[in-house]
């Protein structure tokens, strides 16, 4: 097997449990938030920066590394490990969400997806086996199948995601087809692609393969698509097609279904989510695994997270502010308590207003790295609280967390 | 005395010296180079990755700070050692230069000099005084005193920095002066504002005020100029009014000229300069500090210096290529080889080339600390080599110098 998981402890009050996963290039804790490095670089940071925050897995995107620089010359660079300058775990997507999402889709059909390149306007083709063979040559630890991920019909109304006018483009498209039959189709042929994939596998000796459960916010087509999924053996599963405009609740109420008839001993990946409240509601429901770009996104808009919610660091107010993004030394990140013992002290709100207002790639630097900071800080407290079962300290310590 | 300077090393076969000088922020040795943090940040990098590249002295710029976020707003977020992160000397220019070269010039008269603001068209005024107070709310261990800087009369054709549109516009509105009575003028008046900036100066115990010799390409006007200047007594002096679009010919004429008629036991500036073989001319002159944004401009720009001559990391001959930017070990940047003992290797050329045709932050980023590393390692082989007395092997390991 090339991914070990070993469970810790398992909260008494809730699905949540702590673990450990070991891969070829390293372990990491869970429950685990992963920063995202979509080109192969999260965004602004070097990598001995990015460890700095605790994270002990990134991930990078396929799909953008399949346009440019291409696997092949990824895997001519050395790998994925080296082009991210990253010694530890990493995982890759399959490409599909952003196949779907990103690019004037030209095709789907029984076989895979038929897209144009953002980067260069060519046509590229993905299918179960080329999106294995992609993730092969980049040489990911833990690697995801290629699913179709069609939107959700139950979202209630378009959320920040679905206002995306790419996403809005396939929405239209979508709507065109009987969404029902759209959803059904996607979750079978999901369970087709993922044999493929399984069988187009030429690395399963160092990189673990993950199916995805879909199904979209039906609950019944999401237990029939956990049971069929999860009928192929493999080392771990994720809940794929959330987080697309749904409302918080929503995508609660699909992780509280499904994860808990995923199985037991292998770790549980949420994909793309997200706020401190849809994590934590996620954990509780038995999750080990998380992604987001929300910190390095939204550290780049200047937007920073704190226990009592974000503040925006461009507002005037902050203009003359000396104190740090998180005044009193909770926390430790490079922005608010700089490891460096040279440091003069830390950044305040002030001079990040100030980096942000002259278009100092500083700014986004130092607020992506609170931010990340937060994420991990986030995890390692939910851990704790799992391990000593102490939910209402947790919430009166992460009011953002919303409990 | 707010800055002492001890004098460790004299070539014997020319007029360089090593040495040391010591500010209320710490020391740094000579000749140095200082990275530039214009807006009070060395683009995108933490101050702690400035400091590995072996700076120990950094610059800002008074005009821009001056706009925003404004010296008052820079002394209530605790000066600009906090606002920069930096722990050691850091030396701020006049923003005379920039008032002439970067703004539409309203006008210039004896007093001062009026300009529209780049960042929000209001009307600003500098003069001796009000550069001298902008400097002393800012904080830095060095300053420097507002000068009268006209474009050189003698350049022989304009180069990279005349080319800029807004100082050929400078340009184009002295020709319709007499160039020579412009410089006489800008001289006499560079002197009278000197004593102004020296009675003006409300924090002599703890920055020093550094004057700035002019004269333009004109060897009989340096004279004058270096001999009522340094008639002023100061800590240090610097010479200005070159690397504005000359030849290297002409900045090491004029500063063979100029800097040995400088006093001998101060320091020795000299401002903007520049390539490889303009420090060295300059420090066989005697000049013992300089700065430039060459390291930091050419990096974000793709551009790496290497002592063969700069390599230019868009070019698709590097899409594959698994070596550092400098091969063989040599550079001890971040990006050649990394510091944070986790990482897996060097960042390779291919994996920079690829950074920077995505538009990711993290390829500025390497090069510019690869850059800026490479500065300090030219800066430390020159100290080694006025101490061994050693050009001929300098020239050898440095054939970028061009001696």
């Amino acid at each position: 097997m090339t991914l070990r998981f070993a469970i810790h402890h398992r909260s008494t009050s809730s699905g949540a449990r702590t673990g450990r996963v070991e891969t070829p290039h390293g372990a990491f804790d869970t429950p685990a938030f992963m920063p995202v490095g979509t080109r192969g670089s999260v965004k602004g940071l070097l990598p001995e920066l990015v460890a700095r925050t605790g994270a002990q897995i990134i991930l990078a995107n396929t799909y953008h590394l399949l346009l440019r620089p291409t696997p092949s010359t990824v895997a001519a660079l050395g790998g994925l490990h080296r082009l991210m300058g990253w010694p530890g775990p990493i995982l890759t997507d399959s490409g599909g969400y952003q196949a779907y999402s990103m690019a004037d889709l030209n095709a789907v059909d029984d076989d895979g997806v038929t897209f144009r390149s953002i980067v260069d306007g060519s046509e590229v083709r993905l299918t179960p086996e080329s999106a294995i063979a992609a993730q092969n040559a980049l040489g990911a630890d833990i690697i995801m199948a290629f699913d179709d991920c069609p939107p959700s019909i139950a979202a209630p109304e378009p959320g920040p995601i679905a206002a995306d006018p790419r996403l809005a483009r396939v929405l239209r498209r979508d709507a065109q087809l009987d969404p029902r039959a759209r959803l059904l189709l996607a979750n079978e042929r999901t369970v087709r692609w993922l044999q493929r994939c399984k069988d187009a596998h030429g690395r399963a000796h160092d990189q673990a393969l993950f199916g995805i459960v879909q199904g979209g916010a039906d609950l019944d087509q999401r237990t029939w698509s956990v049971l069929r999924v999860c009928d192929i053996d493999l080392p771990g599963y994720a809940i794929g097609g959330v987080a697309v405009g749904e409302s918080p609740d929503d995508i609660a109420r699909v992780v509280r279904h499904t994860a808990p008839q995923m199985p037991e001993h292998k770790p549980r990946y949420l994909m793309g989510v997200g706020y401190e409240r849809d994590i934590v509601a996620a954990v509780r429901a038995g999750v080990d695994m998380f992604d987001c770009v929300l910190p390095t996104r939204n550290g780049r808009n200047a937007n920073a997270f704190t226990p009592a919610g974000q503040i925006r660091l461009r507002n005037a107010r902050f203009a003359d502010d000396p104190e740090p993004i998180e005044p009193g030394g909770a926390c430790d990140c490079e922005a608010c308590r700089p490891v460096w013992t040279g440091a003069p002290g830390p950044f305040s709100r002030g001079t990040l207003r100030h980096l942000f207002m002259s278009g100092e790639m500083l700014g986004p630097i130092l607020v992506s790295l609170h931010n990340l900071r937060y994420f991990q800080r986030l995890m390692v407290d939910i851990r704790r609280t799992i391990r000593d079962d102490d939910w209402p300290g947790f919430a009166r310590r992460w009011p953002a967390a919303g409990m």
